[in-house]
């Protein structure tokens, strides 16, 4: 397709972000902060890896993982068989554990041009691996958001991405350090929606199309909530709250911990003056 | 259809609004103050009207009229006759003139079970009887806003009404003084989408489907501006200006004076922080 149109992402962007080792690999070449890493291909790879990078770490598959899937944790060596066999023996990668204060994400769009915009930061609250909550902006230091928004850039750059794009990151004693590379409009985004003039979707769209970007402003204070499986079925007395613009994606089925929709709550930021 | 499933707005809403001597009588019949109207059938009904409500006046077809169509300015008794040619001798009614300061409006949603939730009011600022922008908030006393969301209530109660209704209204000497009633989603209700958590479109659904009513709440100040015919062309400028949303219809050919589109100036309160 890439040969006939122009594609975005591009076939480059998605050879690197759909592979956890890739993508951690290209981060290392660009000088960019990650958690520990060693490649696993067979029980020795793996051992080796446990006793390069040690305990507690995290064995991922270098793909299709999301949400918490396709990984699994290794507390103690005797752990690793186990592990192995509950990612089904597929190509991956042994993390070491990262010692962190809060995870956040910066969700930046770059245009045809190389214009880069990216939103205010959201401190990213996770339950048993998924997204619960977003709040924003994160309570950070403006120096340490300014580095996480600058390494997001560097990202884009290097990529030639072109669209929207999130970076995941841990806020660690050693500064911000990336998580994941997300090429795409992202759940910690989806704020955006009800926050900025032009939401992360139009902003896509924008990139993609060489339209100007739009400017990345926020009008207020937000928290968003992900609605999971049956949390749906609340719906109505979600409807009812003041200040809450809900969304439900209209997705069928209600598995567990499945993303059924999200809400978000308003905090005009004049109730908070800053001066 | 009423007859086999609920209609919103019903048969009853449609019979009084759908002609503008109907509604006239309707907000009369209910102390409501309108201008000065007479029912106007032939040429002597006409000259009779001239005679009771002089010059200068307004005469108007009862039915299909919108944006200033079916309407002619009589300033004198002698521009009866082209007046009267002018709306192709329709059923019509003649109003008088009225001397106001501004114009404005009331969108509000009046719920299944009776609840009414207004927004706040903007000041409509007409060209060539075309709304061209409107200002929220209009500036006007509490007391008047008030009193213009009362009636505008009364009206929705009276008519037993269930979804979005605007009630356009002219700020005179007197009071406020109902110009039309809007039984839809209005254009001066446009900026919701940008500026309330819950926007007049989701009200209208929520009303007429039984959910509860969203917080007609505002987090900004807010500008928004009629895109007509070609001004279109100028999207791309318009979309490069920071805090502005831009809605484009897609509506195809841009004739002199369509409605193409419109964009909304966003101005976060916390600029104008109010203690």
């Amino acid at each position: 397709v890439a040969a006939a149109k122009p594609l975005y992402p591009s076939p480059f962007v998605l050879s690197i972000t759909q592979d956890r080792l890739t993508e951690k690999e290209f981060l290392g070449a660009n000088d960019i902060r990650t958690a520990p890493f060693m490649p696993v291909s067979d029980e020795q790879t793996l051992r080796d890896a446990i006793g390069k990078i040690g305990t507690s770490a995290v064995l991922k598959t270098r793909r299709h993982g999301y949400d918490g899937k396709g990984q699994g944790i290794i507390r103690a060596p005797e752990d690793a068989d186990a592990a192995w066999e509950g990612i089904g023996r597929a190509q991956a990668l042994l993390e070491g554990f990262v010692d962190f204060r809060r995870e956040f994400s910066v969700v930046g769009a770059r245009s045809l041009s190389g214009e880069f915009a990216a939103y205010d930061i959201p401190e990213n609250i996770h339950k048993n691996h998924i997204l619960s909550q977003c709040l924003v902006p994160a309570k950070m230091p403006a120096a340490l958001a300014e580095e996480a928004r600058a390494i997001a850039r560097t990202i884009a750059d290097r990529l030639g991405y072109v669209g929207i794009l999130a970076v995941e990151f841990f806020d660690t004693e050693q500064g911000p350090m990336v998580n994941e590379i997300a090429p795409r409009v992202h759940n910690s985004g989806h704020w955006t929606l009800d926050a900025c003039c032009v939401s992360q979707f139009e902003q896509h769209i924008r990139a993609i199309c060489g339209w100007p970007l739009g400017a990345p402003d926020r009008h207020s204070d937000v928290v968003m909530t992900n609605i999971l499986g049956t949390e749906q079925d609340n719906w109505l007395d979600l409807a009812a709250h003041p200040a809450t613009a809900l969304h439900l994606y209209d997705k069928g089925a209600a598995r567990d911990d499945r993303k059924m929709g999200h809400f978000t709550e308003i905090h005009p930021l004049r109730q908070r003056p800053k001066s």
